[in-house]
This record gives C-alpha cells, structure tokens and sequence, in this order.
C-alpha cells in the first residue's frame, strides 16, 4: 500500500486490489496537514507525483489530462463565462485552465487546505502565476459553507475535490447541488470530477442520480487521466438554456494537449454497461 | 517488478514507470511455453490473471473490454463479414466475439503458442466453447508465414497480438502489413491492437506511418481496457470502398458490455497531441 522504499514506487490501491503506480526516485515531502496527509514524490518519468490521504491527485507530466477536461468543455459550453468558481483545486492547475479565458472576469477559489496551496506553489508551481492573476481570488475556507452563504452568483461551478468516497463526500450530496444550482446565474453550469469509470461506478451513478433532481439537465463523460484508475468520470449539471452537446471552438485556448474541441463529442466515450447504468437512474 | 510474494501482487511496469497492478490471492500456474513464460493468477477482484513474459494479456473480468472493441466495430462496419482470420488470440477471446456474427462462416486462429491455447481452455474458458464451434479452424503456428502463404482470402482480419515491442514486432512491420493487404477480398478490413496510447505513443505512430503506406485508408481509436495502461490504441486498415467511421447498428450482437455500438462516434477519442501527432504523418 502506498509507499514501498524497496520497491521504490508509490502505487494506490483502489477498489478490488487494483493498483495504479509510478516508479519513485524519492519522496521530496512529506506531511500531516490540518486536514490530510500530504506526500510529494520525485516519479522516474513524470516528473512530481503529489498524494493526499493515499490517495494520487496529480503528476506533474500530464496533469493537463485533468485540468484541461475539467474548465474547457463547460468554459467553451458557456456562452460567455464571466464569473467562475472553483471548490477545492488547491494544486492551482484548474485555476491557471480558467484564467485561460478572455471573458473571465472574476476567478474564486475555495481550498479548505492552505498547506495544498502551499506545497503546490512552492513545490509543484503547475499554476504558472495563476495565484497573481488580478482576476484570481483566494479564499481558504469550507467550500461548503462558502456556497451557502455566499451572495454572489456564477456562470461556471468547477469542483476539483478528492474522491467522492473520503471527505470530499459532502460535495456529491443532493444539498450541495442545490446550493451549486442556486448560486448559478440563469444559465449556467456545474462540474465536477465523479471518479474512476470502472471502479467506482456505484458512486458515478449515486452523483449522477442526485444531480438529476437538482439540475435540469445532467452529462456525463469520461476521460483517460494520467496516474488514475482511467477512465475518469466527469458530470455535468446545466441550469437552463444550455447544450453542453456543443462547444464554441472559436473561443478555444491555443495548445490544448488532451481536450480536443474539435473532437468534443468523442469526450462522450463510456462503456456500454455504464451508459445503461446512467440511462436507467 | 512483476510478481511480489510479500505484497501480494502482480504489477506490469511500463516505460517511464508507470505501473499497472492486481492484488492478487496466488499464483495457479507458471510454465515456460516453447516462446514465452507463461503466468497464471488467481486476483483478489477480477477473476484469473494471464501474464506471458510479464506483460498482462487479461484479466477475465472485464477481459469484454478489450475483445469487445477489438472485434465489433469492424465486423459491423464490414457490410458482410463471411470470412475472417485472427493472428494471434490464443486465449480464445477474440474468436468467441467473431462467431457471435451470423454472417461469419469460417473462422481461422493461427497462434503460434499450442501452450497458450491449452492452459486458457483449461483455465480459463473464455472462449466459451468458441474452439469447438464448427466455423473455428484453429491452426497452431507462425501468423507471418501463415499470411505469406495462405491462397485464401478474408473479409476481416484481426491481429490480436502482444506488444509492438517485444516478439510480435514483426506484426507491426510494412511487410506484414502488405502480405494483409494482398490477402483481404475486393473490400476488407484490417485491424490490429497498437499498444497505450500515453505510453507506446512512439510505437502507435510508427505502426500508423506504415499502414497508410500500405493500406487505402487507416482510422485510429482508443478504448480503455481493463488491465492494460489505457487508453489503448487500434489501427483499422481499409481495402476498398468501406467506411468505418459508420457501422451498422441492427446486425450488433445482443448483450454488448464495453463496444457501445449506438455511440460509435465515441471510439474516436483521442488526446489531442496525439491525434495532431497521427495527423502529421
């Protein structure tokens, strides 16, 4: 589990003994957290692995095959996204994605763990500066209770959360859908990260289920990330007047290395069972 | 590397150190066939493991992922798919999905590793009977020589082979790709496994660069196989007038787990440096 100095790799362990893992040259941090332990590794060939809880959230090399399928399809959905939240995304990866967007004009970001922001910053730097953006704004804070309490609205929700099956699991209750779909503008539109496609199915279809009584319309997609148990789901929720089918490419950032806008209907890719699975909830 | 006695686990470590494993109860069976070592395991969550000189060829639940999408597309967007020949497929997977086509009235396996062939009948049994269909010709030996040589002529011809870097290189070799080409009908079509699309990038365009050499057209697609680092890549060679961006939905076969043949459209996902990559050569 985890961790292996002999074997000089770190492999996590999901559901049914499968193991996704990386070749370790060292371990460069490591660290308890108010909120999680927090492990950063050098990889053989992926450059930093960083680890929360056990738990993989990025390599450096090829974290774009996250972050990029996170912001783009629903930036580019989104007539004109002025005004953008992201709950959790401490790694600052999603945050540099959204302010990739001219239209943006405000970018809020709610991480509960200061010391994710800050081990990423000083250690990872995947935000390339993003945290100085003027548009950016920072707050520390529970993500839950920021959007409920908040007066603000928005045109895109983003949650960049751990899985749905440890402490981030709050964030895939109805309740919070309803906060999600309250705080959006008239039309808008939610994402967020629902796990591996094959190994945790049963919570893809308890999200995808309860986002179906909040929103008006839900999607689901799938996309092979670097250092998860891929396929990785993502679901959508859309509230009102909005196709999350169709993408405007015109407004797409240049040098895409995953997302592909001009392919954006191959993002729909999802085993034949689990689309049935989907379809019957 | 491999199998580890003290974890409990069998990891096949790709380039780059990126490793994918199972948990798994015991070893059942370890041989060295005439071509290669031969393992078999009995894993915690996904049924029996078969291992040959330690890269994973399956794992029997989820083993659909792989044969599924190996066979289906192109026997659908074949109009009459009568007579086919697999290269390779000696767990018996790939000639079980084939004869699962009404249309199909020889079948001919040539696997060059008897061994193979025996320990997944006994073992593993997921040809499901497929061996001792009366449409099945298995023939034990070389595929290369075989193809060279052969006066028949096939409708579809599938390379369900191992790697593009190890003994099965010469399946990935213009040559072998021109002796297909010679030995399809009027209109055929050709389709071979072409490794992970992350990790054996280099080995998926090289494949690629020497098909469009060969055949008429070549389409590219990835699916996630369960037990492989997906996505995987396949290459789809076309003789004649065909189209395999469509197939024909009503001859599908019932039940279908993984190959969503309604969302056809979806196989082509594809990163999009890798897809920009293809398109260069």
């Amino acid at each position: 589990m985890g961790y292996s100095e002999e074997e000089r790799a770190f492999i996590e362990w999901y559901p049914r003994g499968y193991g996704v893992g990386f070749k370790v040259k060292e371990r460069l941090f490591e660290t308890q957290t108010k909120y999680q332990r927090l492990e950063l590794y050098q990889t053989e060939g992926f450059g930093k692995l960083l680890v929360l809880d056990g738990t993989v959230q990025l390599v450096e090399i090829g974290e774009e095959s996250y972050h990029e399928v996170l912001v783009h399809p629903v930036m580019l959905a989104h007539p004109n996204p002025k005004r953008v939240l992201i709950i959790g995304g401490g790694d600052g990866g999603t945050l540099r994605e959204v302010l990739r967007h001219e239209s943006v004009e405000k970018a809020t970001m709610v991480e509960i763990d200061e010391m994710v922001v800050e081990v990423s910053r000083i250690y990872l730097g995947i935000d390339r500066g993003a945290f100085d953006d003027p548009r950016a704004e920072l707050i520390i804070g529970d993500g839950v209770k920021y959007l409920k309490e908040t007066e603000e609205r928005f045109d895109v929700i983003i949650v960049d959360s751990t899985d749905p099956v440890g402490p981030a699991k709050l964030l895939f209750s109805e309740e919070f859908y309803r906060s999600a779909y309250e705080k959006l503008n008239e039309k808008g539109l939610y994402i967020t990260q629902a796990g591996s496609v094959y190994l945790f199915t049963n919570e893809l279809l308890d999200a995808y289920k309860a986002m179906k009584k909040v929103f008006d319309r839900v999607y689901y997609f799938s996309f092979p990330v670097i250092g998860y148990a891929s396929p990785w789901s993502f679901l959508v929720g859309v509230k009102g007047d909005l196709d999350f089918r169709k993408v405007d490419v015109s407004r797409a950032p240049e040098k895409l290395y995953y997302y592909d806008p001009e392919r954006h209907e191959t993002l729909f890719q999802m085993p034949k069972y689990v689309r049935e699975l989907l379809e019957k909830e």
